[in-house]
């Protein structure tokens, strides 16, 4: 790989399989930052997607993003009255109040997450195939 | 433009005109990422504003917008019993759920933002003249 | 200080007093900034706990700050139905409503915030020892 390609953006795909969905992505970004060759610096994680998101939070007990699933639904209910045709205007909200993207710092070539931590695809309003770009940057 | 103009911020103004509005900013972020002759590398979309926001979210639809405005004010309404006294406690409260930047890869010289993502300043207290801060790092 | 020194993380550590706390850090943050010699770039502020978060919010009147934590609480009960066995669910959710990092501008070897805009801790599950990581970009 080149140098010049070291720097570009890294796509990945993931298909979803519910309406609402927690998925792991850990496995992305180490590898992007394996690939980046970058020791030091910060990683992007974005979503290019509008009724979808991404964040970091607990990976140690499933309950945790099952019980963040329920209390999005119970906070942000679909049969709010949205006049968006297409039905999907809560799946919109929840996409931005959890944000399109995460930003990381890079320590030794690895992801500083807490020691509880792990990143997640937010889906709202699946199933569907999705993308996601992962960017380095050295500094 | 000298190489050191080339990496400083950028700041635009903008003139909300109701409490409560979305105005999509894709113009400020695609000139000052032109200007920064920067081709690949990521994009930060910074607000200086307490009762402000900066989000991504759909550019198809218009209604889209108005439900995320009716959504947030259905979830936090502004009559919920709050000390502040300039009376705009739930403008701060949206705007710390949104968040006060959104940071965007950048390749080629352009955004890289999914087919339909735009990105919008986000008025919760307006209408008011309000700033804007871009900074492009290469990387 | 080395160059290589310079570049790496910074960490902090504090100490929360209550359930629901939001600690102003902006003296972390100078801090970081100064000792990375970095003139122009950003700065990311990083909480890497699940249960806690950091935002950006009003420093005028500490009126602001106690009406955040009160909607939060409203708008997030803890006794929603939540399955997770620590009991904490509401802090997860409310940890990623406010997301795990800002990032600001930096200028002239300072963080680029609006008037009046500080940076704050967010402690949803305190009392607690907590820490931050600090990293500064160039560019």
């Amino acid at each position: 790989m080149s140098g010049k390609q070291k720097m570009r953006n890294r796509t990945y795909r993931l298909q979803t399989e519910t309406r609402s969905q927690f998925i792991n992505i850990d496995r992305f970004v180490e590898q992007a930052i394996g690939e980046s060759a970058v020791r030091d610096g910060i990683c992007l994680v974005f979503v290019p997607h509008t009724t979808a998101a991404v964040t970091i939070n607990e990976n140690a007990d499933p309950d945790v993003l099952r019980d963040l699933c329920r209390a999005c639904d119970r906070l942000i209910p679909s049969d709010l009255e949205f006049r968006h045709r297409e039905g999907n205007s809560d799946a919109h909200f929840k996409a931005g109040l959890f944000g399109s993207s995460v930003t990381i710092p890079v320590e030794n070539g690895r992801p500083v997450l807490g020691t509880w931590q792990s990143i997640y695809f937010c889906e709202f309003d699946g199933p569907r195939q999705r993308t996601l770009t992962i960017r380095v940057i050295k500094g």
